[in-house]
């Protein structure tokens, strides 16, 4: 696998990853990027900003351009170019050049599908209405932005509380919208325990957006080819703009064709090393599965932390070291407003189906020492084995400061440490950034006399 | 120890943490605290902020009052009480009552001593001069606020460059005096590596103060008992009030004059239960050592965060449970205005000194997606083992969320993780709180390099 043509589909974060790694590694190796649309190495995660308006320029999203990669890189990325097949037996990839509409056949050595994921839309009438969006590619954010731009929606509605709706719905609200947001659960965020949803739910009320909860999406309403109105459940909201935010699915389609071996909910099949099942085939990204480490349960989690880990260990393995992914811990943050939303590890309910054996606690402290200048509230919620004492998972939801602090309770986590352990961990403290027992040690403290 | 009387000699974190401990666990044990001033478990750390006046109010900075102690946890607390002699052989203290004068025996089962650290004075005249203080008492620091409402000082010159220093510099400097600050070392803040601590040396002097490097303290100019100039190695530089922080001295002359072992520093030596080499006789807090987890070292570090836990654990033991404190990994944060600091682990100068066997990586980046809306500069330093890859410590200076980043690598080094498990974890991100890659993954990644 360290020689020949390396050819990597899809342009984005793990795949440029990948052959930026590779470069470096392999001056001389033949590398061929493949991406549809005409973007590289771009931050999808800041689209929402973007629309909002909290960031300026679009171009601030972008990484490095195709340009760069050409130039500097000396890697060949060919944009406009979507893989249509692969043949894994000759070795041998069919495109669709886009501004020709021509299909074009190149060979591989060592493939690399990195091709992402895409919102998922539900299979209803209308679908296809104009004012309908789903987020992915940094084209689908320019399209929104456009819209907004040129039709001047009033009413938003945002289907689904999970992170992007969650972004979404803050973005349209900076722009002065009506925005509803409807999700099925009892909760928005419900990678979340119901009871720190509840305290996300309420942050998205204080800015004005109209929270539906335990409501599930049925249909939309369209006339003229524009989508007027979205019907849950329960009520029909108005829309002049509906925002997808039902989660991704995998853009695994390419591979399953192909033969390739899929797994967890469609994210195609790989080892640590990124191999799939085929020869000489690799995927990494948002395309692939993972595993999550506190179970070795494979796992579908769409996020750019692991995608660019996945491309820099197939990269790696694909230009002749040796790398392996471990895994993830399952963390992941974001913020509505001022509030500040983390996660990381097991859920009491995926516990409550799985064991009795666990303790959980939460307790709301201060984000600073009390009396100074800028301190918040904290809520912490832990999740630990009980008799063994080892922390399984983390969740907080807090002002200013509070998020951040998941990252220690992921690394401890992944060490596999105790409550007692995490109790005695030596965390900084000054009045600026903590009481002087960090919230995570506090609620520490009171899980360990459950335990 | 879990029975009889609990003397506490000490009412600031780590008695009153201990005395707290106790009653929780044993709601009729007799425990008398004495403390010599008029104040209990109040936040010392908060004492520059009091004066700089970002704190309004000093009763903020009082966690636990004794009347508190004494209603709501039926501890007998007396104020104003000075244990002036320990005699182990009959298990009584002699104590001064300050008001009066006159003198008092108890009769204790178990002493903990918990008599704290005072500032370092140098012997030398005028000394005892009106306008020079060190900060250690709630006390201390009134006094620094009337000398500063009443004589009006408009030069003040600060004596050492570590944390005490750096927080009573910005104090002054938000009060409008001209702050000039010396320092013996090549750079501020020894705690940190030069390099690092060349980043602190500039951010003092961004916000006016004037720092005076490898320059040390001589002696006072003394008029009419006030201080009229601080005589450095090079220069005499005007004074109207100086701030003495040249580090902390335990408070352990009581412990010394009743043949209690001393260790590190003058500090009483303690083992991880915080029992003392003198039967019945405990200590814990800054006038106690404690542990470099990662050398076996004793070291005597007063902070509040280990006060705190080696009270805890103090409290713990003389109540009947068991608990051991594993010592610490040295970290620390501050903050000068906008730029914060933060350590944990072994310095580069330690390395250095003990082993070539050491690399060391120092990286800088941005504190958020750099198109987000107050991304800041951070520089980080990062130390391993060559060979095992094991992670040693690191530093962290930069802006706004940069120093709390300390904690995961705290806990990495606690974990013993290698640098390759560093780039593995799971860290949180979105645009608003980090780059795709943390900035300590990011200095991983450049660090693995080297091993």
């Amino acid at each position: 696998m360290s020689e020949g043509r390396v050819v990597v589909v899809g342009g984005d974060a793990a795949g440029m990853g990948a052959a930026a790694k590779i470069r470096r590694e392999q001056p001389n190796r033949d590398i061929l990027v493949l991406e549809r649309t005409a973007h590289t190495s771009y931050s999808a995660c800041g689209i929402p900003y973007w629309i909002g308006g909290l960031v300026d320029d679009i171009d601030s999203l972008i990484v490095r351009t195709p340009e760069i990669f050409r130039e500097k890189y000396a890697i060949e990325v060919r944009t406009g170019h979507e893989v249509v097949e692969i043949d894994p037996v000759v070795q041998r990839i069919r495109i669709l050049v886009t501004a020709t509409g021509r299909e074009v056949v190149e060979p591989y050595d060592q493939l690399l599908i990195a091709t992402g994921a895409r919102p998922f839309c539900p299979e209803v009438p209308g679908m296809d209405a104009d004012g309908i969006f789903g987020l992915s590619t940094l084209a689908s954010g320019v399209q929104v932005r456009e819209f907004l731009a040129k039709k001047s929606p009033r009413n938003a509605v945002v289907v689904g509380g999970g992170y992007i709706g969650l972004e979404m719905a803050e973005a349209l609200t900076r722009l002065d919208l009506n925005v509803s947001l409807i999700e099925k659960s009892s909760e928005v965020m419900n990678t979340l325990d119901p009871d720190m949803g509840a305290l996300v739910s309420e942050a998205l009320r204080d800015i004005g957006v109209k929270v539906y909860l335990s409501e599930g999406f049925e249909s939309f309403e369209v006339d003229d080819h524009r989508v007027k109105a979205v019907v849950t459940s329960q009520r029909t909201l108005p829309a002049d703009i509906v925002i997808l935010g039902m989660g991704v699915r995998p853009n695994s389609e390419l591979a399953a064709a192909a033969g390739i071996e899929l797994g967890v909910k469609q994210a195609i099949k790989v080892d640590g090393r990124m191999q799939t099942g085929t020869p000489n085939v690799w995927a990494a990204g948002d395309c692939a599965a993972t595993v999550l480490r506190l179970t070795g349960q494979p796992v579908h989690i769409a996020l750019g932390t692991i995608a660019n880990k996945q491309g820099l260990v197939a990269g790696t393995n694909l230009s002749g070291g040796h790398a392996w992914f471990p895994g993830v811990v399952g963390t992941a943050v974001s913020k509505i407003c001022d509030v500040e939303v983390a996660r990381t590890g097991l859920q009491e309910k995926y516990l409550r189906d799985h064991s009795s054996n666990y303790a959980t606690v939460t307790i709301e402290t201060r984000t600073r020492a009390g009396y100074y200048p800028g301190a918040g509230n904290i809520t912490v919620k832990l999740l630990a084995e009980k008799n063994s004492g080892r922390l399984l998972g983390a969740q907080i939801v807090g002002m200013e400061g509070a998020a951040k602090r998941i990252d220690v309770m992921a690394t401890a986590v992944t060490a596999g440490m105790t409550v007692a352990e995490v109790i005695d961990l030596d965390l900084s403290y000054a009045p600026p950034f903590s009481p002087v027992w960090d919230p995570v040690q506090t609620a520490a403290r009171q899980l360990v006399k459950k335990l």
